[in-house]
């Protein structure tokens, strides 16, 4: 297995804070691990501090969780070119690690090459205001939850991802395979998305439109 | 949402080890995660040190990353129900992780009410000796390179998911996803698991024995 070619390198960074949804990370996440094997890439794993960031969503002490090393702060976060933006409970919190998470994304956007949001990663997009008057999606168990904080957003209730401009917004949870994968065949090309999804032995969703959970969801 | 009720928690480990494939283990820790939001359970990160785990591949020291924290060593482990394994490239690795992982599994095996292996994780089992005389799948891109690994094994080449006894084995990556969700449909009963499938808006495989990739990787 060959390393990856030297090149510039494509700079993304993803957002965690205390609640984030495993899959919602580490779905799209994975697939970049992958991708950086044949292309050059580098990864800023972004929070509010630099100390470990559980899963476990504060409202519910109970539940298992795991905990991700951040390599950066907001405040010491390099240049980036792609920013992921993973949901989970914790974005009902109202805490610290969660506004600066916003006022990160207010300030980064308009010097972003792409944003992608999975899951309702796009409600703290949403609050930050980058999605104005565009199309999205999200998370369609708790669509209104979400659409509610986004009053100026088209929100998209069936779409398994939605492209509006450089804005990427996947539905929930597992929807961030698919969003990212997509995304890999618009930037490296089909060949490698493919060789993508069937290293990871993934069904992909290909087409965007089509969303089993909206219905699943009363959508 | 209610957080769980009390009663006496199922006790779930999984082993990390560096260079695991991230979605291997967050496929399934995810569907747990949000399980245990109802359901009582433990969970122990085992690694052999309590150092944070990295998914980069030893060998591959250009790819991007991601580091997670155990709770436990393996000779700190407590008692477990339940062992996952997922896999990664990390396990072509000779060194002590691995060595101290495969020595661990040996040990724990007769303990545990079920195994489950995520893609190469069953070559960590298959070495241990547990697979022995079972039946038992694996990655397809690297079917071949496994299944050498434990010639005493009855290596089934196309199956998303197998279960022999209380091991369950299943395929490369994704189909870990699969693979937990039929557990937890096996254990707690079908509508626990169709509502973590809509609430992770998974499109499962529900057949172990249709493997689409199977035919992709040329077995």
């Amino acid at each position: 297995m060959a390393d990856q070619p030297s090149s510039t390198p494509l700079r993304i960074g993803i957002i965690l804070f205390p609640g984030f949804q495993a899959l919602d990370a580490f779905g799209p996440l994975d697939c970049l691990n992958d991708l950086s094997r044949t292309h050059n890439l580098t990864l800023s794993i972004l929070s509010s501090t630099l100390s470990p960031v559980s899963t476990k969503v504060p409202l519910l002490p109970n539940t298992i969780s795991q905990s991700i090393l951040p390599t950066h702060t907001f405040a010491t976060a390099p240049d980036l070119d792609v920013l992921l933006i993973p949901g989970g409970l914790g974005i009902r919190d109202s805490g610290p690690a969660i506004q600066d998470a916003i006022s990160y994304i207010r300030a980064v956007y308009p010097k972003l090459q792409y944003l992608i949001t999975v899951c309702n990663g796009s409600a703290l997009a949403a609050i930050a205001g980058v999605l104005d008057g565009r199309r999205a999606t999200t998370n369609k168990k708790i669509f209104d939850e979400v659409a509610a904080l986004g009053p100026k957003v088209d929100w998209v209730p069936q779409a398994r991802w939605v492209v509006d401009g450089n804005i990427w917004t996947s539905s929930g949870v597992s929807a961030g395979i698919d969003v990212i994968l997509a995304w890999i065949e618009e930037v490296f090309g089909e060949k490698v998305a493919d060789d993508l999804t069937n290293g990871l032995e993934y069904t992909r969703h290909r087409d965007a439109n089509i969303d089993p959970f909206a219905k699943v969801h009363g959508l």
